[in-house]
């Protein structure tokens, strides 16, 4: 993919995190991208929002995105590497590439993901890491909350 | 756990997966259970009630049980092996056993999780894997789509 989708695609799971942080919820942001472009699905962590430990940013965005027959092809971007809960998700599903805003401030599992043959695209994304940044220093409760720590 | 117990969880399990069969969806039921013994919650599989597609019989236990501190000490009780997804949020969240009805009609990543050190109770039972049989026979393109096959 070309760096300029990547930037464009992030752009969408970043408004995503920002809306999240503004709700007062966990500022991680991620969307669903089919193989031609077309935006699937989007969407933010809801841990406080909906009371749903559930909802990470990757899992709201697939939701969003509904029933689909396949994910061959499809892109998964958001703006921080994938817990082991997300990373099973995109294993699980088959889905073929993750675009990763940051992988400073928390690693999940996406060189495992890479290892099974999921194109990784990381991009040291400087908004994706201070807006991480902020929030683990401002609330780190419910950060360690979010992902079972 | 005693044998009596890790039965009478699945029964909780197997009777989600069979509401979830009345509904005429996917029929995976799970409960997730604290360390005392307390049930905190249980789902089954929502993709053709809700067109939830990130509605697991896992996540929709999970989900049920709302916002906790901590896993440590919980039970994931479920009628089958764990898909992936399923597999990565009991790592990621710490949940310390998974207690499994059959992993003869589908096998995830329960093995996985054994060597990582999660306790794995696979009970073989009968019930469970003829609910399944029936169910992948009659409808194998709604279980294909389930498990994104």
């Amino acid at each position: 993919m070309s760096p300029a989708t990547a930037r464009q695609w992030l752009a969408t799971a970043l408004a995503e995190a920002r809306a999240g942080l503004a709700e007062g919820g966990v500022p991680i942001g991620a969307a669903l991208y089919a193989a031609d472009g077309t935006l699937l699905g989007r969407g933010h962590n809801r841990r406080v929002q909906d009371g749903d430990p559930s909802a990470h940013a990757e899992t709201a965005a697939f939701r969003a995105a509904g029933r689909q027959r396949s994910y061959r092809g499809t892109t998964m971007v958001t703006t921080l590497s994938p817990c082991w809960y997300c990373s099973g998700l995109v294993r699980q599903f088959g889905i073929s590439r993750v675009v990763i805003g940051e992988a400073e401030t928390f690693r999940g599992g996406h060189e495992w993901l890479a290892g099974l043959g999921v194109e990784i695209v990381l991009l040291d994304d400087p908004e994706c890491v201070t807006l991480m940044r902020e929030f683990i220093a401002e609330r780190p409760e419910l950060w360690h909350e979010d992902i079972g720590e």
